[in-house]
């Protein structure tokens, strides 16, 4: 329980949490958990009452919330609605910082930094590696860019969610490497809905089929990830793992699987496309890590 | 080192590998470590050299690697190449197990073990759940399905590649598991050739970034797989964790980002498409386990 330890520690910082969706709400929860004083809103009134039960502060606006401290975090479902929300409010949030956790590109990152720095608001975006039953456990951390002071300011208050991580000053690119990894975990959960489509076809339960699951994608970071880097940075895609030509040999047997067991096999498809074109252009003997060249849009010069 | 206690032991099961690529070779290898005489066929002779270098006996014809043992197990390309190799020598075949461990369907396991069954061939179809570097490790194992006499006759020799899991006499049976999840691991591929291209596009070295996507991805399936399975077997598909409404608010943000930073879409443009079809059938507040059953063909009566 660090939040009541007994020795004289300096008090601790007062947070704003704007938005109490899934995510908000757990991470109000752990500013509270951690011994900050916290306000909370949320367009919605009633998802406030678990966390004033908490000992959180309702505040009955958006203004009333941002001027109750000088750390407002906002955690909303685009940042179309983070615009929509806090615009009418630059005045009260001059002179604040402004951590932006929700979800965006690094485009739209650069935008909220552009309007921050000309109203006097200190710009902290950040992109949580975490669901919101991961937060305050070790496996969580959240990325951080943008004002680097500011951020290191609350750097102590914003560990309470996880682990901190500044990726630069660049304020795009937490939201870069946040959809980078999210990148990741789509592929993956596209993986494993197709996945579990297809056990499920031939009436095999799932939850005899998970553990079998599981410890194969256990296994496969660790196959698939540095062995690409590698690859990647070096330029050198030749494998002793597997080719090219043995996926694209392999390959079929997935989507005419899916067809004959009556699974859609549209989020497969593209791959098998782009496994042709691997080959069309020479590629039979390299390993998977080619394919990230692939996958970059020529420039106009060809390059 | 099994292979040379001091005790009595049974005679080592003598065995064929027929098809000595990357797989092949690690196979071969395997048995060889685990001291069970080898005889060894490759269509390209050169690549039998570090296996004789290694103790095994090369056959000059697959007559000859066939007639050598009663245990012939098979790793080439694709079926149709099995076909291709062993419909010349069903005599030879006559009376012997056959373990097949090439990619396939379902559909092609149950069609080689009706023509091995017509022909007095006890054929053992296989999954290999490795790469090569894997084999003989703890983390690989293969899945069998057919017959099950002659499995479990074999399965002491067979555990020299790794661990060995019965599927059932249905031959299709080890393909459906091994193609499920070779899905899921497929999945993951396309997210990590993603996921660098992106990283790639901003300048920044994949060698920095692999350690980030690796945490990230081992933290992965542990969060995915258990829910998802839970989540299809009771049917209840409201979620705590992430829905998928919020999952379509942020999709759009990678696929703009890909196309904002010169990374092709193709591979992750048909999740949107399936995440807008999950809401338009109204099933917003669910989670991400909601898309396997969208990925079910609805069947004629509309079920
Ligand atoms: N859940 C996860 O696993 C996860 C993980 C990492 C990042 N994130 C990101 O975190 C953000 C929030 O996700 P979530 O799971 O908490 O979503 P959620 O449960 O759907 O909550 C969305 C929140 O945004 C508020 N909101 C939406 N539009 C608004 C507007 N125009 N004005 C004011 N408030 C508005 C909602 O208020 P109401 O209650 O009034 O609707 C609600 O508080 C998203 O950007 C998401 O991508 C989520
Ligand atoms: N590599 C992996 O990570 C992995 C993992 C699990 C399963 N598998 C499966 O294992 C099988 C072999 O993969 P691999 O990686 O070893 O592929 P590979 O390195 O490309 O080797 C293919 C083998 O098949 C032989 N072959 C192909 N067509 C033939 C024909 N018509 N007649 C006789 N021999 C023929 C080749 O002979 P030549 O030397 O004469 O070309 C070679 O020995 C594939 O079905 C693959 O999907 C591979």
């Amino acid at each position: 329980m660090p939040a009541h330890n007994s020795e004289q520690t300096p008090a601790k910082t007062s947070i704003t949490v704007l938005g109490l969706g899934l995510m908000g709400t757990a991470l109000a929860t752990a500013f509270l958990k951690a011994g900050h004083p916290t306000t909370v809103w949320n367009r919605t009134p009633s998802k406030t009452a678990p966390l004033t039960a908490q000992g959180a502060t309702p505040a009955a606006t958006p203004a009333e919330a941002i001027t109750a401290n000088p750390l407002v975090l906002v955690c909303l479902t685009t940042y179309d609605d983070v615009t929509e929300l806090l615009h009418p409010h630059t005045t009260a949030l001059a002179g604040r910082t402004l951590v932006n956790v929700t979800n965006g590109t690094p485009v739209q990152a650069r935008k909220a930094a552009a309007w921050a720095e000309e109203h006097g608001i200190a710009y902290v975006d950040g992109g949580i590696m975490a669901v919101p039953q991961m937060i305050a456990t070790p496996a969580a951390y959240v990325l951080y860019s943008g004002a680097q002071e500011a951020y290191e300011t609350y750097r102590p208050a914003l560990a309470a969610l996880g682990g901190t991580r500044w990726t630069g000053t660049d304020p795009g690119l937490a939201s870069l490497y946040d959809l980078s990894l999210l990148t990741g975990m789509y592929g993956m959960a596209m993986g494993v809905a197709q996945s579990f489509a297809l056990i499920r076809s031939e009436g095999i339960g799932a939850r005899e089929f998970a553990p079998l699951l599981t410890d194969w994608l256990n296994a496969m970071p660790n196959v698939l990830v540095p062995g690409t880097a590698e690859a990647v940075d070096s330029g050198h895609h030749l494998t002793d793992v597997s080719t090219l030509a043995v996926n694209q040999a392999a390959f079929p047997n997935l989507l005419t699987t899916f067809t004959d067991q009556g699974v859609r096999p549209e989020l497969f498809a593209p791959m098998l496309q782009l496994l042709d074109r691997a080959i069309a252009e020479g590629h039979a003997q390299d390993g998977l890590s080619r394919l990230v060249e692939l996958l970059r849009v020529p420039r106009p010069d060809g390059s």
